[in-house]
């Protein structure tokens, strides 16, 4: 049923050289395996239910995990009276902010400062007030309504754009701003816009959206005397042990984390929840495993948004287009919580268009809702938005083609990052001119203002937007581990997660590439914290440019030990023999050979071992994946109707590493991106209670197949950058994202000539502006 | 509830020298870790039943696997119906030599040639006719039952001492020699018995033992999609892949086996067994995992023996007592499958004691009886009964002290080894000397004597023999892998199995020893083909030897980064920084130190990691454990009734690693010798049907607490064999129960003055063996 191991290895394939030990690879020249389209290596797993989720795992004697959440946004808890609760049979366990649990501290690069796991001043809805551990959920549930508190109602903000006010509640004793707005400048931007031919300038605002992930946020938890184990939907398990051992006082090798497979992380997952050390407590206060998942209510309540932006932003040129001044601000919060209410808003407006004067200045403060977190490229989006209608807005002022204002703007080196350093590449150039000719970009544009001209409630229109990523370069540490067996078949040991994004199926095509071997011969464990090798979380884009380098790295040190062993067993001096797909061949006499299966020495070693490591980047370097969307829309005017009828997302991100992977991101982004340019938005009653209105599936407004496009195409540019890492490849998971809100509402403007400066465009917001506008701008 | 990092390291404590890179590690000096008591490192896990064995292993969804096993010891079958099995509602899957996966070869280095998984003949009782998968184990075994075969009844022979006799049943068609007699021999032993001032002469006989691991044999099997994952219960995972993978024409890479526990394993769980393939047959068929474990009673049919051992020994020596000459033969079978039923019971006789004239001659044959597999020193304990006998016999003869005779004759070098190797380091002197002055040896014979001089039916008699271990040395491959967490715990990753001889507290130990770290900080993980390094199985008393080389290099590898990067951080040449226990400290400036956990680098790499390497053994040399045991016994020869007074154990095995595992292993090795001794053996009904009459632990009889010594010490010969390898340790686990038998025997015969040349030395045996020796020897 399965190949005999001779077939493991196209005899004699094309697999890039082999360096001696210590030497550095070169660049993949001519590829088999990279930038084909491979199914994911996990698909079978995936689509049948037999691979085990987080949410799947099920222990001999588990109890379940509920926890009782703020029901208001602002409260001092007077008194929690736990007594009903405990009374009830098959329950176990019940901890408050009055049990000595309550004094472990709560520690979270994201969410906040140092601070307890229960605290006393609750300040948004949904933080913790309560535990409880039962025989089943429904117990649980049950032990949780039973929890008596008594609370201090205390007055709350709700809107970012309301907390400084002067009447507004006071978030924190030191009140509501976070900090003194984070100014940052070059050039003189007065002067530059003293320059300019022409100056636009407006304010924008995005909506906060939540994390919805498919799969929930939860753990379970089990102890072994002082050793725990937690079985998390992450994206980083060594993220998780890090905050766990760190929370409960542990050593690090007492904390194993396992999350082989989880179901989506945007960002919300890179870190542990105040669930986490809560399972891990209830667990050992019980002596049994407790699994704790959150409801779709609690992960909306609790688990991270990305935070509404507040932006203005003026921006000039002369008359051929040449920038001569930005001026952006941004007001956001990230809830109760410092430092990611505006985190890299301003990064798209500060470095992806050539500009000597620009100027930004962030604002962030706090209010009583739910936390922000990183949220699929924080703060671009947002950014986005308001940048990427302004050049529009711009160009038309100029009377340039929208493409044509940012061909002349692009940059070769990064302005907003210390010393400029100079891009290893940027393919933005490529990204707009080849993204246009694919689109058929100005035959679009006319022919939708022809249609236009005769249409009369029917409008098209056709706009597009670009982008730039900041981590897309990936960078240490990782280790890889690659096990060659003795019929040449591989196991490849990573602690990465694959959030879903094809990790797995990628480096098993980069050892595949290297070794010349089916991929599908590719044993792959990954992201457990005891058995696979150390990574960062997987987030930022940097993934497979951080990992696919050490996996090739690990490959090539299982070729070299294949050829030291080849070359003693065919005695040749070790420079006369080179590594062909599953065989070694003699230089000088190339009917000498040996295939892989048929080394004793490797039959007597049982394995080859190969370490690989990733290597640092350039130094002086900055690297950068770059991104054009275009986009074509439909309008019905009587209605406010909205189609997309085509997407094009071009995009530089190095080498295409799997082609399937690639499209399904590019494809990902985009349907992301229109949830924040047309439905995603979260409402808080704002005036009365401060509570979270929209929290499910029906009132938060998902984009569905439905509100897709029509037709989505991705056009990569292939452009392996070999200054940047071995494999060439800079990330793709973030970018894909950024220019297509933007985008849309450029193309929304093109059909109607009335712009949407604020998320989302929907038919309430359509017909409003048409409205506002007189009924229709052209 | 654990320890702040700051306390996992003693700091500046005293830890070997760290060599640079390349250099060669130097023998460890004083140590402060091994050779101390550590109770197991999860002796938690153990003791409170969270540890998961193979047999624990419940998955959702899973079938239960029964077989159908021959019930004769001789048949051909004629016909398998499965019809009325097939029907039985929740029965899913059935399988004979009827059916096509019956085709699948079977293939097991230990078990038999190449054959095929279902045979049509069948060649002793206990092989496989058939097998079942049901939704319970009750289901499964009504659906074997249910399973109607038609046998004809062949001719079988089940004693190997009838199998060449002209008139015996054919085995195979060949007869039932298994090959010519292997005959070893050097110099002349007709002139050395020429020589000889006296020559005894005698023949002796082991009865056959049946392995009785605690935990019974079994796999859970389970596929996803082409991947095949097996728990079993095994003392090697990666020798269970190569045979999985072999049989079902897999690679490797697609058969992960996972035993991170196993309830014991004395060599009949080195290897896989038809239930492993069978168990992940019929998980293919019915496409659900499939647990099949065996009862005891099919255990013991199937799973293997000690075979039972008929020698006769000749043994000459000068009147200083110099041996001259020695000349062994001996039968024994494998039961129906070549090569195991007289492998290494000459090794005693042919290189234990200096001796220039030597001749053996091992005859096997086949039988219809279950198969003979490796079981803890496999060969020795058998020869060991007739040498140390036979020495005991030839020092009366000379009127030496038996004690003395051996010391007479101590080697240097190994004689039955080709080019004849010196020892690295040779202790059985030591064992000799060292024992007999703990044990108080002339004084208990003299006082025994003089016991039994005045005593009517109470009898008490001092005995001892000697023993060698053959693959004592431990060899590569190994490999290891150390991750060091950022906070200075550590993750320990190794693929062998501890078969409950303490593997992993030991290798923890080694940590501990290299780095000063507390082992209990240590996390391991073991034995998982899919995540953890190559290891051969666990056997042959090699684990320890095999294993810690590789686990002392990796800590070192760890140690050497730990240098580099504090070198760097602290600004420090290199070769100025030495390592002590956490901390790193300034040769030239001692008050420059940095703490492990205060490295600003090692948080940004995360981890630093160690891959260890076993390396090669010294050239030319043989390495060999050393052992002589002592005991006194009390005899009652009215009933026969057997006391065991004391027993002491004296081992050179080089290094004490953990001195608690080495008691332990003293203790157990003693208690299993105590069962060849006394109550061990298989009884088959030789004349009427061939079965096994004794298939349960009522009817076989394993020594009880109450059986076993009232007080057993060990002496452990402290001579780390730093030539041997760098951490100085030679086997243990199997030199343990070798001298045991015949040191009984001895000891019984200083009570009795009989002597006992076949085991098992019980009430009815000393009571017959009284009676034909005229009522009492003295």
């Amino acid at each position: 049923m399965v190949k005999e191991s001779k077939d493991y290895y196209l005899e004699g394939a094309s697999v890039p050289e082999t360096p001696l030990p210590g030497e550095p690879p070169k660049p993949w020249g001519a590829t088999a395996v990279m930038g084909k389209r491979l199914p994911r290596v996990d698909a079978y797993e995936r689509v049948s239910g037999s691979a085990v989720y987080p949410s799947d795992v099920n222990l001999p004697n588990m109890l379940y995990g509920a926890i009782l959440y703020s029901p208001h946004p602002h409260v001092r808890i007077l008194k929690v009276d736990i007594s009903e609760a405990e009374k009830i049979p098959g329950v176990h366990a019940v901890i408050s902010s009055d049990s000595k649990e309550a004094n472990l501290p709560w520690r979270n690069a994201h969410s906040g400062p140092a601070d307890k796991l229960f605290e006393k001043i609750i300040r948004y809805e949904g933080d913790v007030v309560a535990a409880v551990a039962a025989e089943t959920p429904y117990l649980a549930s049950d032990a949780v309504r039973a929890i008596k508190v008594e609370y201090e109602i205390l007055p709350f903000v709700a809107d970012e754009r309301l907390a400084l006010a002067a009447e507004a509640a006071k978030v924190t004793p030191k009140g509501n701003l976070v900090a003194e707005p984070e100014v940052y400048q070059r050039g003189d931007t007065e002067a530059g816009f003293a320059q300019a031919a022409k100056v636009v300038e407006h304010s924008y605002r995005t909506e906060c959206e939540l994390h919805t992930p498919m799969e929930l946020h939860g753990a379970v938890a089990k102890w072994d005397k002082d050793a725990l184990t937690i079985w998390e939907s992450t994206q980083g398990v060594f993220a998780i042990q890090s905050t766990a051992a760190d929370v409960l006082s542990m050593p690090l090798s007492k904390v194993r984390v396992i999350g082989n497979y989880m179901g989506g992380g945007f960002g919300s997952k890179l870190q542990a929840g105040k669930y986490t050390v809560i399972a891990a407590v209830l667990a050992r206060m019980t002596a049994r495993p407790v699994k704790l998942f959150l409801t779709r209510e609690e992960t909306y309540l609790s688990m991270g948004n990305r935070p509404a932006s507040n932006m203005s932003i003026k921006i000039g040129a002369k008359a051929d287009g040449t920038l001569t001044a930005i001026d952006f601000t941004v007001l956001g919060s990230g809830g109760p919580y410092p430092g990611s209410g505006t985190g890299l808003v301003n990064y798209q407006a500060s470095d992806l268009y050539l500009c000597p004067n620009f100027k930004s200045k962030a604002t962030d403060v706090y209010m009583n809702a739910g936390p922000a977190r990183p949220f699929r490229a924080p703060g671009l989006p947002q950014g986005a938005w308001a940048v990427e209608q302004a050049m529009d807005e711009l160009a038309i002022a100029l009377n340039l083609d929208p493409i044509d204002l940012r061909l002349k703007n692009i940059p070769t080196f990064s302005q907003a990052r210390p010393g400029n350093p100079p891009y290893t590449s940027t393919g933005l150039k490529e990204c707009l001119v080849e993204g246009a000719k694919a689109f058929k970009w100005k035959e679009s544009r006319e022919a939708a203002e022809a249609f236009n001209r005769t249409s009369k409630h029917i409008k098209r229109g056709v706009g597009m937007a670009a982008a730039i990523w900041i981590v897309g370069g990936g960078r240490p540490p990782s280790t890889i581990i690659l096990k060659l067996y003795a019929d040449g078949s591989i196991n490849l040991n990573m602690g990465a997660s694959d959030i879903g994004t094809g990790t797995k199926t990628i480096m098993a095509m980069v050892v595949a590439e290297e070794l010349g071997i089916d991929p599908a011969l590719i044993q792959i464990e990954n992201a457990d914290t005891g058995t696979t090798q150390y990574a960062t979380p997987s987030g930022g884009s940097k993934t497979v440019p951080t990992e696919s380098p050490a996996v090739r790295d690990a490959a090539i040190k299982v070729k070299q030990q294949i050829l030291d062993l080849a070359a003693k067993e065919m005695q040749l001096p070790r420079d006369d023999v080179i590594y062909k797909g599953g065989t070694v061949v003699s230089k000088t006499d190339p009917a000498k050979q040996k295939r892989i299966v048929d080394l004793g020495s490797l039959k007597r070693q049982g394995v080859i071992v190969g370490v690989g490591y990733r290597g640092p980047n350039p130094e002086g370097k900055a690297i950068t994946p770059f991104a054009a969307q275009f986009c074509e829309v439909e309008i019905d005017t009587r209605t406010g109707e909205l189609k997309i009828l085509r997407f094009l997302g071009a995009n530089d991100s190095g080498r295409v590493m799997d082609r399937l992977t690639y499209d399904n991101q590019v494809h990902g982004g985009i349907t992301m991106g229109i949830g924040l340019a047309t439905t995603e938005k979260r409402v808080l009653d704002v005036n009365q209670t401060g509570k979270l209105l929209n929290r499910n599936w029906h009132d938060y407004k998902l984009p569905t197949a439905l509100d897709v496009a029509m037709a989505t195409d991705s056009l990569p540019i292939e452009m392996p950058d070999n200054e940047a890492n071995t494999t060439g490849a800079k990330g793709l998971g973030e970018p894909v994202t950024i220019p297509t809100a933007p985008a849309l509402a450029n193309a929304a403007f093109h059909a109607l000539g009335v712009r949407f400066y604020d998320t989302p465009i929907n038919p309430p917001t359509i017909l409003a502006r048409l409205a506002s506008a007189g009924g229709g701008g052209k």
